[in-house]
């Protein structure tokens, strides 16, 4: 076993999922955790995420031989500067973030002496918080890792077993075309859900109680997403802002070009763009269900 | 029982599904059904989803009691107007298209002579066909009506107690604000899924393959609907032209003033919209799961 002691700062979805996952998987390995919400460390500890809850951050990395930062994209770098010199200098340092150029870059800032591997389990639900999270998120599901070029390549191996004994599929990916699929595949859907639900809600002319009774029809599977923590994805719309503004734009001009279709009546061009989208859709299940 | 024989003019999930359904739940009712497609005529009838299914329309109308057309929205006025000697005097005339003003519309000018009371069972899944169908479809789902000012009330009547016979709540609507509400929970989140799946799947940097591989973080849920029939939605989206424009003009509003917050990096008008989405569609949720 690479860790003895894995630390984990942030105890919501993401970081209560890795404790519950560690002491399930790597039974001989010790979890500590540590949240800045004295509320979300109390809840903690009762659920017993990890085996120790402390009431600081440096005391939960004191003694750990890898450090993983469960908190939102934004507040990545002051957690780490936080507990810069109590982190063992031999410790591996990881994070969860959805978006991996500035994470990386404010991790390796705040701890120039560590070695700074960043991860992203593409893994989550709409829930957040320490209640949020399960042992099983990580099965089945890819962690996208995106080392330097100058990693040492047996801590990157630690890291991957690691992960894979939480159930994940491990992918090596540079950081920016990390950001620039995870733009499209993850942070765009979610920006959409947000939209839409707002431009629901704000409707003069149907109801909220219409919205929600005939949401079957679509719009509630549509938007679970849009139940999502607002903080972590303000965080993530700042820290992948280019390649999100570029899918961005990308998706406002197709949408625009359907727009037009549907309001110029062109009924055989429409039937060709659902046409090309389902075959699309429908050829991702069956590489997905083979 | 209000109606001895139902018939089912096109067979495919929703036609398929009410079969199944009245087999199930009114036993004493006879079922026909009849599919212009020779191919789903002969699946529907080993699949046993009505009693009969018939070799021409005429023969499916000719001794009903209840006719219900189950075609895409384009294809009702000629549906109708095909069978309409053949149709009983008596017999009532529905349907379960998405969109109600131009379905009623074209229903009643080519059966003048017939009542007809537009109907929309606000239930679905992404799978289309004969074999999509199952009985329990219409299970504590909304159906809506949308009777005419001056239709008869007997009837009205009859075709609740049937809809309510296969599970479903029944409302009744003003069509024109069917539409209205409809193009916001169910015609805008088609045309968006739609969108983002051709948007996804013509980018250049990223590839299909990985956008299927990392769409656990939100994509593959949030596009399910794309695999929707893309004739029923073509229809819809011609059918619906009007309410569903408005609908898409404000969420286009919506969308920029977003992609705006994003492009200047506003994060706390960012969280702002996100929080307001996000109690929006809680409290949705709420109120469906109470």
């Amino acid at each position: 076993m690479s860790f003895g002691t894995v630390a984990i700062i942030g105890l919501g979805l993401q970081g209560g999922s890795i404790g519950l996952a560690v002491q399930e998987f790597l039974p001989e390995a010790r979890t500590t955790g540590y949240d800045f919400n004295p509320a979300t460390r109390a809840r903690a500890a009762e659920l017993g995420l990890v085996h120790s809850v402390c009431e600081t951050a440096e005391e939960a990395v004191g003694s750990a031989n890898l450090v993983i930062f469960c908190v939102p994209p934004g507040a990545m770098g002051e957690s780490a500067t936080q507990v810069r010199d109590a982190i063992p200098a031999d410790a591996l340092v990881s994070d969860v973030g959805s978006c991996k150029q500035s994470i990386a870059a404010a991790l390796r800032e705040a701890l120039p002496d560590h070695t700074v591997i960043p991860a992203h389990p593409v893994a989550g639900t709409e829930n957040s918080g320490p209640d949020a999270g399960f042992a099983h998120l990580f099965r089945n599901r890819w962690c996208i890792l995106t080392p330097a070029v100058q990693t040492d390549l047996v801590k990157l191996s630690q890291l991957v077993t690691f992960w894979e004994a939480l159930g994940a599929n491990v992918e090596i990916m540079d950081a920016r075309h990390h950001d620039l699929v995870l733009a499209v595949t993850s942070h765009l859907p979610h920006l959409i859900a947000y939209t839409i639900v707002g431009t629901a809600s704000d409707l003069e002319d149907v109801t909220q109680s219409e919205v929600i009774k005939y949401s079957a029809g679509g719009f509630r599977d549509f938007t679970r997403i849009a139940s999502s923590d607002p903080v972590m994805w303000r965080d993530i719309c700042l820290a992948n802002r280019e390649a999100l503004s570029a899918a961005l734009d990308r998706y406002t001009e197709d949408l625009a070009r359907l727009a037009a279709l549907v309001r110029s009546g062109d009924g055989q061009a429409l039937e060709q763009v659902f046409q090309h989208a389902k075959q699309a859709r429908d050829r991702f299940v069956a590489m997905l269900e083979p």
